[in-house]
């Protein structure tokens, strides 16, 4: 696995620590101004990757692969992150007891099973996330959970969304729903731009969803 | 009808109005406190009764039978709800432009069926609201939506959030959907303590509902 570290050259010591999990294409703009942003704020950063060697699809048909082939091994989502977790929690400049993190679309379900693990995580945040279960079984979860989700979303239906409410109820979870409206999924991508298919831009719907995580980071990070 | 009006005495114009319906006992502390609350942040607020002569219940018995007096002659509600609205409207010290509601409980559910009679009204908030839909059809919805509910509220099960969110889209709303998980009804109110029915003040949903509001209060009202 290879991922990129971010964080501000003056942190005035160890600092809490935040992954993101790309979307299924892997790191792209959309990450990296997101990783920009959390670093100036104060945050130790890890751009985490879950196909192993940085890699980046060149299109939507290449993501698609690379993701059916974790998909197809689902135990192994949550074991990257956890590796991802830890290397995070290793760097000198994080304070391993404070830790979130938070993905787009495929890293969303990655971040979910990494709290469903029972990860040692303060924040699980998952924008526009694929919500369905792993085989593996639910742990008690520590995390709160903050779920970002475009009610239009074609590949997480209102089933899922109970289904996962169900779920995280029952591991014990702090959770919350931001269901937004008429929003479909990939809202944080300016380059979503296929409502045909529910997948389109929101600015709202961004702007609303970082407000909400960037709150929730800060309660339980302590920035 | 008989409503309580606040408003700062310095205005320096006409304001946005906002139109606060209580929860089933009609207006108490939780209403009253959160009237100047907005009145101090420069709104002109309208604490409306449904009931009729300002009824407030002694108890959840009587609360109990004037919210079924209401509920069975349902679309009363929403024109109740449409007088209350005029009346803040023509208030010399509102800018009737300018329109949000909110409501508690059953006043949720008064909120929601002012929206979804087309009311000229930019916000429409419900509080562990009732969701059910009215006899009467709904209109399209000009409100901006913001339903703020406790996943394990016993009075709005999943199936009707979901049946509410399909509901707000076919409208063509503007929603939201805050839901908090291990919350149940009352939430927002600080004497609710009955956690084994389902309902109880919860200081952090009540904490994360307000401050959406607020804000939404801010962006659609332009305050």
């Amino acid at each position: 696995m290879r991922g990129i570290l971010l964080s501000d050259d003056d942190l005035p010591g160890p600092a809490p620590g935040i992954l993101i999990a790309p979307a299924y294409a892997g790191t792209g703009p959309v990450e990296e101004e997101r990783a920009e942003v959390l670093a100036r704020a104060g945050y130790v950063v890890l751009l985490g990757d879950y196909y192993g060697e940085g890699k980046r699809a060149a299109d939507a048909e290449e993501a698609t692969a690379l993701m059916f082939g974790v998909e197809a091994q689902r135990p192994v989502l949550a074991r990257r992150m956890a590796a991802a977790l830890a290397a995070l929690a290793a760097q000198e400049s994080v304070d391993a007891t404070r830790l979130g993190a938070m993905g787009y679309c495929y890293g969303g379900k990655a971040v979910l099973d990494l709290a469903r693990s029972g990860a040692d995580l303060a924040v699980a945040g998952s924008l526009h996330g694929v919500l369905d279960r792993p085989p593996q079984p639910t742990q008690a979860i520590k995390a709160s959970v903050l779920v970002m989700h475009g009610w239009d979303d074609p590949l997480a239906k209102p089933e899922a969304v109970v289904a996962l409410a169900q779920e995280l109820t029952a591991a014990g979870a702090e959770w919350q729903l931001m269901g937004f409206g008429q929003t479909g999924h990939s809202f944080t991508n300016p380059r979503a731009n296929s409502p045909e298919n529910g997948m389109a831009y929101s600015a709202a719907a961004t702007q609303r969803a970082y407000a909400a995580l960037d709150r929730l980071f800060a309660e339980k990070l302590g920035r």
